[in-house]
């Protein structure tokens, strides 16, 4: 598979979408799909579809359409799914405690490895047969294991802290949950959940529509 | 405050951004800042700042800059927050309680009115002094109070029914942190938190740059 450079975010934020739908088609047993019913599914038009997917390669067949279980494998493929990463969680408040527990993430290929909180009635406590640990343990941890992603479900004074020392111990994902920009390394990729961000857009919207009708 | 028409969604997605960060400011007894101020803290351009702030009206003076309070005030009512918004829950699992405990949404002026669950469990448990409910008296619920906002935190086999049963009455925002696309009438507004879609996207930044190197 040729993969093309220079992928707007815009196709790329659409990927895990595809991702999602694919998936779901490929449970209900379904083999191909054309641009059009996938774009009835998924929302997006046909053009749209056609375009984003050629971005990676040539995956659709005139009048045949899409080879489901070939479309998703190459998805996953580009996704970066095809291998493991593994992933530690700071915080086990019940954002944190949310994450450990989603099993649809172990299942995509995101490996637990290690949850840590200064709470001392956390510590000590299981999720999922991984043991909470005390927050003085993470970056001892960090050093004797490679770990991929760091998840930050902390409150927001202690996020930048936390964020160093992950940075500080090779970790190049940061998953952040914290309502605060933290500030890394060039080569350090964050994707951010601002969950308040997501509330007042839709407080906006809510009030603009009311204020039309 | 005059407000312009047909603000651009990226715009709009900025607005919480900028509201945050005002807030921290007036936090910090800040009373005037100059764009390019605004800009070394927020990461956005100064004239991306001065452009998206023009498009909702007249809030800088030149060589003053802006006034803190002023524009947080202004932000606050552009967004819709000089109201109060009541929300209900339905799903008292990680997220859902994630969501009933984070007590700044209730400072921005969502309240908290009733929790919803199908876990035995659960029910009768106490959030906030919020007692978490038995979702068969969700429907009954709704149609003996005004609701504003329903925060969808189930399953997603069951995700679609609660919206359905949330707009048929007359609940018109919908903030869903279950990972599919539901389906409204018009008038009702969605938000969508997709937490694997976040995920899958840092996975695939992570990807690209690891293969770059």
């Amino acid at each position: 598979m040729e993969k093309k450079k220079n992928i707007s975010m815009a196709v790329i934020k659409r990927l895990p979408k595809y991702h999602r739908y694919l998936s779901e088609l490929l449970k209900n047993d379904v083999d191909r799909i054309s641009s059009k019913e996938l774009s009835e599914k998924i929302g997006f038009t046909a053009s749209q579809i056609r375009q984003d997917l050629n971005c990676f390669g040539d995956f659709g067949q005139q009048g045949y359409g899409y080879n489901v279980r070939e479309l998703y494998r190459q998805i996953s493929n580009i996704l970066g799914l095809t291998k493991e990463y593994d992933i530690v969680i700071i915080g086990a408040g019940n954002i944190g405690q949310a994450i450990a527990n989603y099993n649809r993430f172990e299942k995509l290929g995101f490996v637990l490895k290690g949850i840590f909180d200064a709470n001392p009635k956390l510590i000590g406590m299981k999720i999922r047969d991984i043991e909470i640990q005390d927050i003085d343990n993470l970056e001892g941890f960090l050093s004797q294991n490679s770990i991929d992603l760091g998840v930050i479900c902390v409150p927001r004074v202690n996020a930048q802290k936390i964020c160093t020392s992950l940075v500080n111990n090779n970790v190049k994902g940061i998953w952040n949950f914290a309502p605060v920009d933290l500030v890394v390394p060039e080569d350090v990729t964050i994707e951010n959940v601002h969950l308040s961000e997501s509330l007042l857009t839709l407080a906006y919207l809510l009030n603009e529509r009311s204020e039309q009708e």
